[in-house]
């Protein structure tokens, strides 16, 4: 039989101090949502967004300020849901998109990001893998500083139910079967190469443009013909 | 480009009457947790629970009831670390254990199986995957049939900061490198060899009696020596 062990640091290499700041970062957003949301829930968001993000993550220095952004974004999109469904003003009058792909490392990602640009702030996108993924692909890191977009907040996300449910459209790659969306989101199919294919820089841009493309047809869609939601 | 499709059933194949049981749930745990938890932070907990199993499940039948029962463990877990470390007395005196693995699928459960067996209900004990994992190994359900252990509630879970948070112990399997304990957890990393490997049914039995006789003797270490924290 083993003996009981007693290990010397029984904490973990990072857990003492990255527990400090997520306890910090669920301070400040329990205030920003205070009446909005109970601390509890916030404290939660927080924590457990930082145990999804360590389940996949491949490196895991500076997860703490990540899964504080993380726990953000998705209770900013909790809040949106819950004015959109209840009788106040909706907190935001953006319509919100979703990417999902297998992992949230590669298409998705690129997606997201160009989105953002296209619409200057006038769309919520967001990007979501069923496996999250380990890292984003270093080509995709590429793409965007190339074009002059921020990687700041560029890491892989799992399928959460907030990000889902706030969604107004719902894109997929690779498969559709993993996401159920909420009665009143438009679901879309994206018939786009993957990268893990793409074996040479040129074969990257054809993706790149492919997305590219429908990304800006995306936006002109959301532009003529907002969220219905967003008509009323 | 592409025309903005509009699907025929934008609410996907079983979402409308899971988000009915789901609801419901929510409702009957919020409850029981009166006065613990906020509503909210109870509905949150049941729509991320089935979120985070829809992410990797293979079968997406029954998914419903297998959030709320994890959802409900999960808020056990919560409410036995916030009566521990707040004035008010321990909502249960029961021992916390949590096997942890790379995938939920094997080792774990039949570690958890035979702790809660061989406790008579005196320990709680819990499993969890770094990556969850799609189904439990058939073989382990065979063997947990064959010797009268239940198995309704034998399905993958990913590691949740709040089964982590309750554990008075960790036993990894495979890497301990994603799991993070908590000042006052006891982290043991227990040397058995992978089903993955066990292509004969006498290779399957050995890590199974591996594991029994390691869980024996962990039990006894828990009869003799509570944790710390049930001895005050």
């Amino acid at each position: 039989m083993s003996e009981p062990t007693v290990p010397t640091d029984p904490a973990g290499s990072a857990q003492p101090l990255d527990a400090h700041v997520l306890t910090r970062t669920a301070e400040h957003l329990a205030d920003r949502y205070a009446g909005v949301f109970s601390p509890d829930l916030v404290e939660r968001m927080v924590f457990e967004s930082y145990a999804t993000l360590a389940r996949t993550a491949r490196v895991h220095t500076h997860l703490a300020p990540l899964a504080g952004h993380f726990a953000a974004d998705r209770l900013a999109a909790l809040a949106h849901t819950r004015a959109t469904t209840t009788d106040g003003p909706p907190d935001t009058a953006l319509p919100q998109v979703l990417f999902v792909d297998e992992e949230d490392t590669g298409r998705t990602q690129i997606a997201a990001a160009l989105l953002t640009h296209y619409a200057h702030g006038m769309v919520v996108a967001r990007s979501a893998g069923f496996s999250a993924g380990e890292a984003v692909d270093p080509r995709v890191v590429d793409v965007l500083v190339t074009r002059g977009l921020d990687i700041e907040r560029v890491y892989p996300k799992p399928v959460t139910d907030d990000v889902v449910r706030a969604a107004d459209r719902v894109i997929t790659f690779g498969t559709s079967d993993g996401v159920r969306v909420y009665p009143g989101t438009v679901q879309e199919h994206w018939a786009v190469g993957g990268l893990l294919n793409a074996s040479t820089p040129e074969r990257v841009q054809e993706v790149v443009d492919a997305i590219d493309t429908r990304v800006r047809a995306l936006h002109e869609q959301i532009r003529v013909h907002p969220p219905a939601r967003l008509r009323r």
